[in-house]
């Protein structure tokens, strides 16, 4: 059974570094560098049935969250390295089972969003396959230097993360809004250190940011934004309302730090353009590389006391 | 039974004009104009195990032709609009019974063709799926004023189409070339009115050029360049092979309408820059819109003389 972290390593390891581009393949999305200090972005994100949506059942999704959901993880890619979309290619697979009214259904929710962050749907495939996928690639610009990547954490920043967490598979999945406005703002702005978009959920999200940034973390625990989703599923057990919120996928909120000195004006700056949206800050950078300390109530608690592991999408 | 013709009409009419950019979609990339006269040109192809390649029986490919199929099919769209290719993503589905080292053979594939056209591969997605299939997304570039669409072909121009065609099933889909010097060459040096490169097969794909460009053609069927792989397939019938030279699909050469005054100029700088590439004119644009008649020997004759529809896809 190949292991998806793994097995990307792999890959990224068998491709020259000179056929990566200016840089190195590993982010949210790539960097293309262009003229005049700008960028654009480019990333590509599939879903397939059975796997990240369901059409059968009490979890199904309709063919409109369908559609929505593929753009929108697309996008949630460009928000978190603080770009703006621009268009967009779809390639779609569609079992022979399928009517055109269903597959019409599922464009106009790429229609839909598509339209609300301005963006273009200038082509695409169709191809038979035996499960439904929607394969989308995104082209996104911006200015490199206000671009944000994984790598930038240093120690002493602190972490931060919007909205609430857990729980997401029970709706947010298929409906979440990315959050392209809030992350050009953070990068046009504040300017944070690192940024990632939460889907494979905060542990492993944090895992990453660490990794490419070569830094630790201490988390608050007390802190941790949890959503009524993860509430209701953890049936009144806060410990594991807790435990959902930090291992649950797909939440695609952002996850970001930044230096101390900004902490405030963050702050401030934030309840005023986003009052609707919450914005936590969960934890601090450290020094020990790869590691993550976890405190609750002032005190450590081991990492066993989490049992489950982050979303795996393969 | 969906159509995929029917079905991608259809989703272009669903998607509103303002929100499928500058140029409507249709072509076999998108064009995104930038600054200085120059363009972006992007598309996505999509192929997936037991339509587009297989695995096993006689006709199976090897994963590395599967990796160099995913990628060439891309290129050939750019090549067919006269660019440049720059950068690639890749969405890769894998069913589970894959191992890493097939998946490997299959990124060396793509790795080796990337390097020949100087291209980056700067990311990807990976799913798991019930069927193999490799979902590329290419970005390329091009002089907006070189860029050479479906439309343009006007009542008088010579149609020229480069290589043999038909019998590609047998082999060359697999592992054939795409014509980007052919292409660029062609965008910038002679600058045909139409161009398209031959998916869908010689009949399907002229007839997209037709309609596109709101013309017809006469198309002298004893020109028809018939390759090795189509005569051998017809086992000695001359009509049977001229039939898949006209209908078979994935030959991914170019097919092309020149103003006549450009012909002479156009077939000696041919033979110089790409000795070992037959080109061959096939017949010229008429004005009786989205006919083609067929000549043999002087001679009109039928469409009906033809039975087997293009290639599909789907």
């Amino acid at each position: 059974m190949i292991n998806e972290f793994q097995l990307i390593e792999r890959l990224k390891f068998l491709i020259p570094r000179s056929l990566q581009g200016r840089f190195p393949i590993g982010d949210d999305a790539a960097i293309l560098p262009t003229k005049g200090g700008k960028c654009f972005l480019f990333t590509t994100d599939v879903i397939v049935e059975g796997i990240d949506f369901r059409i059968r059942g009490k979890e199904r999704a309709s063919p409109e969250q369908i559609g929505h959901k593929a753009l929108a993880v697309n996008l949630s890619d460009i928000a978190a390295m603080g770009g703006k979309p621009l268009a967009f290619v779809a390639a779609i697979g569609i079992p022979k089972r399928f009517s055109q009214a269903w597959i019409e259904r599922v464009a106009r929710g790429m229609i839909s969003l598509a339209r609300q962050f301005k963006i273009c749907w200038v082509g695409g495939d169709i191809s038979r396959s035996d499960k439904f996928f929607v394969s989308i690639a995104l082209l996104g610009e911006g200015e490199t230097r206000e671009i944000v990547s994984r790598k930038g954490a240093k120690p002493g920043d602190l972490i931060y993360v919007t909205g609430k967490l857990g729980g997401s598979i029970q709706r947010k999945h298929l409906v979440f809004t990315p959050r392209i406005r809030e992350g050009r703002y953070l990068a046009g702005g504040i300017h944070p250190n690192a940024m990632i978009d939460l889907s494979d959920g905060f542990i492993q999200d944090l895992g990453h940011i660490l990794s490419s940034s070569h830094v630790g973390a201490r988390v608050t625990l007390d802190q941790i934004p949890i959503s009524e989703a993860a509430r209701d599923r953890a049936k009144g057990s806060e410990k594991k309302a807790l435990m959902f919120a930090l291992s649950d996928g797909e939440d695609f909120e952002l996850l970001f730090t930044v230096a101390r000195n900004k902490s405030e004006r963050l702050e401030k700056s934030w309840a005023r353009q986003f009052p609707a949206i919450p914005l936590t800050r969960v934890g601090e950078i450290t020094f020990r590389s790869g590691r993550i300390e976890w405190a609750r109530s002032g005190k450590s608690v081991s990492k066993l006391w989490f049992r489950k592991k982050g979303f795996a999408h393969f």
